[in-house]
This record gives structure tokens, C-alpha cells and sequence, in this order.
């Protein structure tokens, strides 16, 4: 950095309040990376309090070159938030003003709002947000809204942009809009786009009733495809499951050597599903009809009896990420999503990619929507982790040979944006890169995430 | 018409098949017009049959320098089809191929067919496209996603492009994208565009189950501003009616005049609900929340006894424009969209608009989510068309002043492009241009709509 660049710095840090500011190395380093990857220690860490100070820190970036990084709780398992370069990181977890407006079913909320504290404000009014990201306890939603997060919900409830009606945001420019969904949706566009066209500042969200009976059950089966067949058919008989969760035989193993709770180690595929609604009998029926359709293609089926016997299910499939960090002490959790019918055959040549590259590896997701994590552990003192991302390379390109997309909600980031190349044709690229250009000619937005570089031809 | 231009439009018409172009004036002249507005006669119509078709014609377009307007049925009521030059019209009225796949729930349909051919082929299927904007019947789904066209079900179903699961378009240098909804919506971002962005060409929609009960009331009212705190109570106590429509005194008036059904001429509003699901004693019970919040704001209530009653009180909203149509020979339909608290007041200062202005006006819309339409009757003959399209101008502003938006559903199109400097600040508008140029450098999709010319400051 040159001493007129660390000049410039410190009197931005000085103008701020130093509170809202890191420039000691220290605390800089804590902000190199997310959940999955690490990377350039940035030059200044701003955490902004007020939409005015991200302003500040855009017309820093125009003053500096430097370029910017917004980030919040850092949860994201796809390097979208990690700096590639000498950034202005912005960390939004001071942002967190949150406001419910029950009449209208609205929350106001600042991109550093915790997902989770959005339903739980909301819930006392008997209304909820229904995105639920496996993270939602930590993640925030800022990064919710970049990355367009989804979670077992999604199926019934549709994902994090699907409660977006307005935003305000800060573009390249420092200038402050907000952006309703109408002519030309650029809230719309800004939701996915991991911060690589505007920095998002507050989004208005609505709320749905909470809705009062949900029932569970869990399903065993001797094979993957009798799962994903019991799907489709519980799917065409009616039933629109609340939530409808995959694991295979290597995620049920590792649960159960973790939990103790008597699943079957020889099964190759578990589901949970819970349906839910305003009557409780239609609720019931709408779990009946997924049961039939389980036992129809071979599944054992277990209908939890009470609400303690549901949450007891449910400790399975929330059980897994600890679960896995006791197979290796590191893990990349890849997210594609396939046409539903296709998902046998993908289960089983991720699986082969797995005993070909002798990685420990364990797939589990929301089936309804079929999307996959396929999990690979590995060891970095023993393993060659290039080795994992040539893996999970071969991951992504089983997904797009099913016709499948490489993100169902993790987003792209730094770790698939070099795979872009490979699920879009060159013009689609170019029509994206079109759009970035317009909306940051400078490149000064979360550089080096979503799109790949393009090599003239 | 330069003569080059003439015989480079003559080649084309007798390569792509004679029946597939017009270049007679006759019936040139007639894809001049929408519902709305008339324009300039086209150089050229295309009727496509194919996305090559399509192709082709965007590459007529770079040949000639032409602009291109896409149209489908033309029942848009913003001018969005109308040409505004010497322009290649491309109508979309040929290209209606539908596939359905029950076991995904998918619809895949051209842009020619007709809004209600979707659900009438999905319905012996158990399933339904919820999108019901009023000209179903007639109205083709490209336009419907150039608009984003909601309708009476959008309040609990939402509006054509949350149905939207893929596009194929073709873009401004005549390349053929296909487009899931994933990081950059570039799907979200053609859907409300008008055409002005890319050129739809297909459309993969999410179909869902067809609710098996409906029930329905009619509920009066002395003052508009009870109408609007009944549906605000009805919703604060947990109803999410399915359909949710308002009529005016001057509505009610003109389809008592009409129908002699036995409206209260006297009444200042009225609400017709429906709410519907898997339950009937749910869709009961929610129906009598919003005959209970009807009656303590002072609302007279009657609940329709069986789906022959239902039919006959809903006649009373679908007559309405056959009924204003006997007021006087000529109307235009505005669409604006107010936050609901809003809506006694902006009522209230529209009806003072059509006095001051002399017009027959009335008012009715999905009072859901605020969407109203005023509508102003004229005769061309004997009134000043300047001053209607002056209210018109009075009437958007009084939306933008409660915090409101142009366009509820029916786009900004010609009719309020010069409304949206109004409507949007100067930052944001440039934003829009920076997206258009991206994708149309040389203007040729549909000049002359939505974007208003922005002067230099």
C-alpha cells in the first residue's frame, strides 16, 4: 500500500470514529475469510452504524482504488464474502436495526440482522419469515440477500428474495437508492448478486401467519431412487410438504455414530418431511398421503406422534454438520440442484467421485426442489486440497450434466465462479458481464466473485 | 422507407414464408394499436413461428436499423405494444405451442398463448396457473411477463413472474439464452420489462394445486375509508383472502345501471372476498373473519349460500367494463398502487380530480395490496383528450404523493414513461439506462417505452 493510500486511511478512520474502524493488522486478519475459504488480509475493516457511513466508505473505495468487500456474519460457503485482494472490507454486523410493522406484515431490517431474530420478533404477533437457512442462528441477512439463501422451507415457502418488496441500497457511485420490485426489478437483480452490483442497506420483508399444526415423519429406504420417487409422488398425490429433507447412507452413518439414536446404518436413504397448515386434519391427511407414497416405493415409514418425538427426528438432520467435523477436521460442502428424477443417478456418481478420489464424502439436502450437498472431508496436514476442489470441479459437472444448476443456495462466490464457464454459453456470460460493467464500470464491487474472467476468443 | 430499406424487407418476407409477413398498409395498420393508445403503422409485421423466426427478425432489425416492438394479443392498457415509429412489429400470436409436466408441475409455453389456455389444460390435472389478470381470456402470456400482470388473486398468489421458473429469450444482437432464475435474475430483470431488454421467446411456470373450496361475500359500506379498515382488520386477524376487490360509488353506480341486480346505489364502496383452500370449515372460518372486521367497521355483509350466489355477486365486478362503456365511448384505465392505509384519502382526492376536471370517473382494484384503478370516461368527439391525459398525470402524482408506485399492474409502457422522472430520482433512472444500454446499445427493442429521455442536468 503507498504511504498516500495509508494516509487517506487514517483520516477516514479518524473522520468515522475510531470505533467503526480497524486499521491495526490484528484485527484486519479476523476479516480474511468466510465459512469455506480464506483469503487476503484486507487494508481497512469498516463497520458501518448508518447508511451514510457505507456511503463513506464507497466514496473511500473511489478515493483509494481500493476495492470493496461487504460481509456480515461470515457464514457463507461459497468465498463470496472473502477479499481476494488488498479490500475495504465492510462488516454489517452494527446494522441492526430491526423493525415490524404487523399491519402492513412488514419487517424493516438492516442487513446485519440475524435471520433467526427476524421470526422470533415477529412471532409474540403470530407472523413469521419464513426463509430458514440451515445458518439462520448466525448468518445474517445481508448475506441472505446476496446469496439468495434458500433452506428446508424453500419448497413450500420459496427463498430469501421471494419476501424482498423493497430495498435500499448504496451503488458504485455512493449514491443511495431504493428500489421497489416494479419496471425493470433491480431489487430483483440485486438479490444473488453477492454484492457485486450494489451494497445492499435495508430491505423491507414480509411476514406470513405462522401456521398453527405441523406433523413429521422420517422414511427409510433401501435405495436412493425409491426416495426421490416417493417424492414425486407424494408431490403429484397433493401433499406440498413444509419442509422434505435428504440424507444418504454415508450422512445417516455419520449421524448415528455422533447420536446414538438407532438409525439404520444399512438404509441408503433417509427422508423428513413435515406438513403443515391452518387444520390440523388436512395437515395429517397431507402427511398420510406422503406416507403411502413412501411405503409405495418400498420405504419404512416412522410418524412422529408428538411434537417431542418431531423435535427428537429433527435432531438427525441438525445433528449433521457436527456430525461430519468428527470424520476430518475440514470439509467443503458443495450445493447444486438437479431435476428431481435425475437424482438417483447423481447420488451415485458423486458417490463413485468420492471412492475414486478416496475422500470421506456424505450428500444430504431439500429434495423437494432437489438440491444437493454432496460433503467432502479431508485432512489439510494429509490431504492434497487441490485434489478436493478438482473433486468437487467434477461435482459441479455431474450437476450440470443432469441438467442441473450449480447453486441451488449457496451462491457462486470465489469457489464456483471458474465452473461459469461451464453452466452458461459465452453470450449469457457476456449479457452479465454487460451488466456489471454498467452497474460498476470501475470493477470496485466484491471483485474477483460470480463472474469468471472472460478470455477473448 | 429508404428503397434499400424496402428491398431488404421484401428478401425477408420471401425467405422467412410469405404468411408469416405483412407488408400490405392494410394490414400493417392494424398492429398500430393496444388497448390503450395508437401509433405508428409498422413497416413490417413478423408473425413468428419459431425462436429462429425471432432470430431472424433481430437480425432484419440490425440490417435496417428498424426498431422492433413485440406484441401478443394487445389488450396491454400502458401502450407498452404500440409503436412509436416506422418499426418491425414481431406478434407473437402464432407461437402457442403448451406442454405440461404434471409430475414437475411445470407449464412450457410460447408467448402466444393465451393466459387462461394454462390453467384450463392443467385443471383436468388437479393443478392451476394462479396469475388471473382480468383480460385472461384474451391476453397472451408474453405479455403478460413483458407487464408482470398480476390480477383480483395476486394478494395471496402473487403475480406472473413468481410463477417464472426459466426463460428463453433472445437478446438485441439476436442470441438465444435460456435463463433459470439464478445468481443475476436475469429472468426477473426481463419480466415487467416490456420488451425494452430482451425478447421472451419461452416460458417454463410453476403450476399449484387447484384449491378444492371457495366461498365468497359482498360487503357495502357508507365510506371508502371503512372498506379499507375492514381488509386491513380481516388481514390483522390472520385471513389471507384469495381474491379481494373494491368497487366505488361511481363503480356501483354504473353496474346498477347496468345489471339492475339490486346494488346499493347509495353506498360509498363496496368489497367483493373470496378465500379458498383444502379445508372447507378453514375457508369458512376465514370468510367470517372478514365478515366480522366488515361489520365493526360498519360494513353490511352477505355471504354467499353456494357457488350459483358467488357466481352472480362476482358478476357485479366482471361487468364493469361493459358497464362503463355505456357512460361514455372512450376510457382510460389508470393503475396505480398505494400503501392501503392510504387508499380513503387517495380515493377521496381522485374523486375531487374527475370534478374538477369534469369527468365521469369511478374507481375499483385489488384493494389487497392497494392496486386501484381509476378510470376516466370521455368522448373523443366532444372532449379535450390533452386534459384527460392531464389528470391522468394528476393522478399518478397523487399516488407517488402517499408514497405509491406508477404501476400496479398494468406497466409503464408510453403512457407512463414520462411519469417516471417523477416517480424515480434522477440516480435511479440513470441506474435503469445503465441496464438498458448494457443490454440494447443501439435502442432497438422497443424504443420509446418505460425509460423516460433523460435530459442532461
Amino acid at each position: 500500500m503507498s504511504v498516500s493510500t495509508s494516509r487517506v486511511l487514517q483520516e477516514f478512520a479518524a473522520r468515522l470514529g475510531k470505533g467503526k474502524v480497524f486499521l491495526e493488522l490484528p484485527q484486519r486478519r479476523m476479516y480474511r475469510y468466510d465459512g469455506i475459504a480464506v483469503g487476503e488480509t484486507p487494508a481497512i475493516v469498516v463497520l458501518p452504524e448508518t447508511t451514510q457511513d457505507v456511503v463513506e466508505a464507497v466514496q473511500l473505495a473511489q478515493a483509494t482504488g481500493l476495492p470493496l468487500v461487504p460481509r456480515g456474519a461470515a457464514s457463507g460457503l461459497s468465498g463470496g464474502a472473502v477479499p481476494t485482494e488488498e479490500s475495504i472490507v465492510l462488516c454489517f454486523t452494527r446494522m441492526t436495526r430491526l423493525e415490524l410493522d404487523p399491519d402492513r406484515r412488514l419487517a424493516i431490517a438492516q442487513p446485519g440482522v440475524v435471520t433467526a431474530w427476524i421470526s422470533e420478533r415477529a412471532k409474540p404477533l403470530g407472523l413469521t419469515y419464513p426463509p430458514d437457512p440451515a445458518s439462520l442462528r448466525t448468518s445474517t441477512l445481508g448475506g441472505n440477500l446476496a446469496e439468495n439463501a434458500g433452506g428446508p422451507m424453500c419448497f413450500k415457502k420459496g427463498v430469501t428474495g421471494d419476501y424482498v418488496v423493497e430495498l435500499e441500497c448504496v451503488d458504485a457511485w455512493g449514491q443511495v437508492h431504493r428500489l421497489r420490485r416494479e419496471a425493470y426489478d433491480l431489487p430483483g437483480l440485486l438479490i444473488g448478486s453477492e454484492g457485486t452490483l450494489g451494497i445492499i442497506t435495508e430491505a423491507t420483508l414480509r411476514l406470513t401467519p405462522i401456521p398453527p399444526h405441523t406433523r413429521t415423519l422420517m422414511a427409510v429406504f433401501g435405495e436412493v431412487g425409491q426416495a426421490a420417487e416417493a417424492v414425486s409422488r407424494a408431490i403429484a398425490a397433493g401433499a406440498v410438504p413444509s419442509k422434505l429433507e435428504f440424507m444418504d447412507q454415508g450422512c445417516i452413518r455419520a449421524v448415528e455414530d455422533y447420536l446414538h439414536m438407532g438409525l439404520p446404518v444399512e438404509a441408503a436413504a433417509l427422508l423428513l418431511v413435515d406438513t403443515d397448515g391452518d387444520d390440523p386434519q388436512i395437515v395429517e391427511e397431507e402427511l398420510s398421503w406422503v406416507a403411502e407414497a413412501c411405503r409405495e416405493c418400498g420405504g419404512e415409514v416412522r410418524v412422529a406422534r408428538d411434537p417431542q418425538e418431531a423435535e427428537q427426528l429433527w435432531r438427525a438432520r441438525r445433528s449433521v454438520s457436527p456430525a461430519l467435523g468428527r470424520i476430518r477436521p475440514k470439509r467443503l460442502n458443495e450445493d447444486i440442484a438437479v431435476p428431481r428424477s435425475t437424482l438417483p443417478e447423481v447420488v451415485r456418481s458423486i458417490e463413485a467421485l468420492g471412492r475414486a478420489y478416496g475422500f470421506p464424502l456424505v450428500q444430504f439436502g431439500h429434495i423437494g426442489d432437489g438440491n444437493l450437498h454432496p460433503n467432502v472431508m479431508f485432512d489439510p496436514e494429509s490431504d492434497d486440497e487441490d485434489k478436493v476442489w478438482e473433486m468437487l470441479h467434477e461435482v459441479a459437472r455431474v450437476a450440470l450434466r443432469h441438467g442441473g444448476v450449480l447453486s441451488g443456495e449457496h451462491g457462486i462466490g470465489l469457489m464456483k465462479r471458474d465452473f461459469m464457464t461451464e453452466a452458461l454459453d459465452r453470450e449469457s456470460l457476456e449479457a452479465l458481464w454487460a451488466i456489471k460493467r454498467a452497474l460498476d464500470p470501475a470493477g470496485r464491487l466484491n471483485p474477483g466473485k460470480v463472474l469468471p474472467d472472460l478470455v477473448s476468443p
